[in-house]
């Protein structure tokens, strides 16, 4: 049993991590913390939890952080990197939901997310949370930068292809669709149901900040850089990323072949039989990523089509199996829920 | 570990079971029936069982039911009735998930289901699968009718009521609304996204099947006929049944500690402060009824809400739990998911 | 041709008065206003308007809406009565869409909506624009208090019968449901796309705004007080309200040749036949109630359906049939769509 | 006024086509067509048309549609090649909105649509009815084939690159998203509610039949064969196409200029600003399509936004925009319906 404590549990990515955190079988939680919702019962605010879940949220100067093995960061992006530090130091080890340790040149996280960093000495240490990846690395580390949604939807479905070298990298496109919850627990009216709901919609196709993180980690997969293409939409659904994934073929090969070999050992990425269609549903509440390949009309164009839940794989189950690597645990303990279908 | 079988497992309540059955720690799964996909892997038809769940749906007469312990009917309604004898007779224990041993009175049965009922010898023995109102019978029981979607949610809500007698059990109102799933995994016209989404209509006004059912359950719980008048909604979600009940107070009463007192013991039925607004996602895929009581404006008319998943507490979930209690398993044994929310 | 103006243009109400008003007739449209968006054109805001309305919105200090015939107040409670009399004293008539000017008694309305009456002696004056049930005041009317959404599906649901006296008026009971459009164009949590999808509630259920409005109209049409339980609910839907009304029948009658009669000349009231099951898309975008009449079981329980589009006849249509009404034009002049279905 | 037949009024374009032409102020409806519904009134399939349609559906023998000016097909594929030479004969003008006439080669027609065809020798004569290409064709045509839905969002998100030749023809990509009404209003269990909703998915990835007609009208476009990859998606929404357009430029020139240029005396396509987002809702039930160009970090991929409603514009409001050239009557008349936002 460990110790854990989640810092901001009032968001999606928050709410997601305590149905799993309430569940797994090695985790104790001993404080989540809310500076505006300080005192409430968590369950008062997620009547789901009730009756499995008897804590308050309490104010983050209250919440003994430092006593807990490790703290998830549910934040808004800033928050981690202000309060990491101390905590490291403390001997806690850390998982950040949120993207301040993800992109690796301090500048470039500046640009994309319009505020100085304030902890650049720990980005070099942080390690990249995406265990395909990147298992190793995480198994050591203090301090993990869990993945947004849209990255591991489209490195998960294009990091055979670009390890390999077979397509043209130069050009590679990820047309991605992504559920409202995406957006957050955050009041704006562009994701109200009268807004979003029967309706569809690209946005940010000047450029998204998930486009450097997704572009460093196929880079550095491809051991060269990659040129991407970009472009997220919003679908009126709760969960669900589905990205649909170009590139062109350079040198032929057993491009099935190439993912199930690629994949054959990894607990939470399922490919499926050559030119299926996955759906969201069939990932809906659950840390699964699965994955097709299509040859439309036999051309040179290979079409990968993957989805995740957002909150789950993109977010709060990809956290919890980041901390099973690094305590070592059973990679897939607390994450065996079963999709919810319909 | 017990064996069990389910026939006919390709709609809603099928696929749930299995989700379900799939995780719970004793149960064994050895066949699941169909005859239109013979042959087909259960995954094949829902991928959310990928890589969990081994079996080919097989042809009822190849399907060695007998060999079970219990076998589910996930059925449409007539199959049960049909089949349920030869297993009884080999010793097998049946929990039917459709309506054919709901109904005491086999006439009124016909009259509602509009066909002749092939086993009205069974009826009798049946037990109705009502844990919170029937949990002793359950135990012992060798053939199970588990309850309809709408009975349950209005009969937990309605239940301590008309138990104490301080209502007008005359004229109760039963104002439900229910999820698209809750009208099976047939293909229909009214049931189309295009049809039933962004739509909210009333149906079957005049005369629903449930209704007998329910006023079977409160008659028995009153200990005289009671009067109701049932309206059943189609709301645009896929899963979740929200019941709101109307009752006239004859006698005062201190209501909320009624219904606290009547379900303090129940691991599935959850009584929310008075006043209280339960929302259908707070049991999304959980084997939950929540119950919320209201006096509006302090007048002569309580009104209670109550909120379950058609699905589970509706149905499959409903069955495992009569499952545990026939077997003596820990009731909650398979049934512990916390709810998925958002 | 007439000049309009509408003070708030950005909420719902706001673009759906736009929608109706553009293709008008007899309108020609002056100003639009609005105090944080003035400068911006009203097409970037709503790119459906995009070229059918060259309009900006105009600060309301700059907007010279005394040189309008009429102007409608698409605005928060609250506002209308601060600025409806300088515009009356110059002439112009005012439709309220708000709640401003609904409820006679001015303590009541204060209790109601919790702040102090600005205008308290323009109330008495307000017709109240149901014209179903005021026509010949709203005729000649200065100001119009249009009336809210549930009230209007509600008391065209229940007027016949209250009229009529033939049922108990101590007793009635509506359960109401909502697309979240009614909740307004506001950023709140509880209206997220990921809160309200997929999920069903009541709310308000201990009182709701709309209930001394709707027991004022039936008071009055009863010639009595009645006693009324108003439960309202959110269902996950844009536009559309389904209201599903009870009443005890006190003296027999052909209660559906009652309703033909009573809305045989109403233009915008469509009478189902017996047992019918309007669904709230039959009335789309589209200024139309239909109001249909069940007995269940032949009891003594009479339901009353009756859809709207709450957009539309309850709230910006409505307007603009008593707009029509007031400076006699065609009563459906501008209001001739038809329901979008699908 | 002119005398109009509609042959299969009971599915989605069907009742699309009567919502526009009830409208329309020079058409008279004669007749609609169906097999399996003869003597129903429409309204009673359709109660959105209640008041405003007194039609039956009659037996096509019966329904005397050579004495039209115009008859509509809104059948499945394979009725309008079997009728059609009987009414073109009679001097009867015929729309198809089916596929039957869209592909001038019959081979390949019969390839992707899996039957023998019945008139090839019509093919020809056909006008391929997308006015934006082709309107001096449809202005004489005897005999017009409505494009699809797809096909109309894509071509015309194209059009403009292709024609100029300064994309790269011979890899466009193009990423298409569909509500699920374009699947039309049979019973399938794939487009129910509970599996269509909170839901998304690729579909027909290895060829879909939208692909050959795209296909032949960007060839026709670019005076060459053009290779083109397309992947339908199926979006939880009733209505609404949004395709995603890929190009590689090959030569540069003000692109937003050119769009803006090609498009400016259309009165149904809005090329919108440059880097805009058009969302589905902005043409919900109008016959439009919006158009908005990007050009994601200044790289060399052209990105194209190109939004329709499937039923308007993408089928039954450009069959009426069709007839309205056929006939010479204005472009616009009984199409000036603005979008129904929110």
């Amino acid at each position: 049993m460990i110790k854990v404590g989640i810092v901001g549990g009032t968001g999606y990515t928050g709410v997601e991590l305590l149905r799993l955190l309430v569940q797994h079988p090695q985790v104790e939680l001993r404080a989540i913390t809310s500076r505006g919702d300080a005192g409430m019962a968590v369950a008062d605010m997620f009547p789901s939890l009730r009756g499995r879940l008897a804590l308050n949220f309490v104010d983050p100067k209250e919440a003994d952080l430092e006593a807990c093995d490790v703290v998830f960061f549910a934040t808004p992006n800033g928050i981690a990197m202000a309060q990491a530090r101390v905590l490291l130091d403390a001997g806690v080890r850390v998982i950040d939901l949120a993207a301040d340790f993800r992109i690796k040149d301090p500048a470039e996280w500046e640009k994309w997310y319009g505020m100085k960093h304030a902890a650049p000495e720990l980005i070099e240490e942080a390690a990249y949370g995406l265990p395909e990846a990147n298992r190793e690395k995480i198994r050591t580390a203090r301090l993990v930068a869990n993945p947004g949604c849209y990255p591991t939807a489209v490195q998960l479905g294009f990091l055979p292809l670009v390890e390999s070298g077979l397509v043209d990298t130069t050009r590679l496109i990820a047309d991605a669709k992504s559920g409202v919850s995406g957006a957050g627990r955050k009041a704006e009216v562009h994701t109200l149901f009268a807004e979003a709901s029967d309706n569809f919609k690209a946005y940010g196709v000047h450029g998204h900040r998930h486009l450097p993180e997704i572009r460093q980690g196929l880079s550095g997969a491809a051991g060269k850089p990659v040129g991407l293409t970009f472009v997220p939409h919003l679908t009126p659904m709760i969960r669900g990323i589905h990205a649909t994934l170009y590139a062109q073929v350079t040198q032929e090969a057993d491009f099935q072949a190439l993912y199930e070999s690629r994949y054959r050992s990894e607990p939470f990425v399922d490919v499926l039989p050559f030119a299926s269609h996955p759906d969201t549903r069939s990932v809906r509440a659950a840390n699964v990523c699965r994955v097709a390949l299509h040859r439309p009309q036999g051309g040179n164009t290979l079409v990968v089509l993957s989805v995740i839940d957002n909150l789950v794989k993109g977010a709060a189950g990809q956290a919890v199996q980041n901390m099973n690597i690094m305590f070592g645990f059973d990679e897939c303990a607390g994450l065996t829920q079963i999709p919810v279908l319909p």
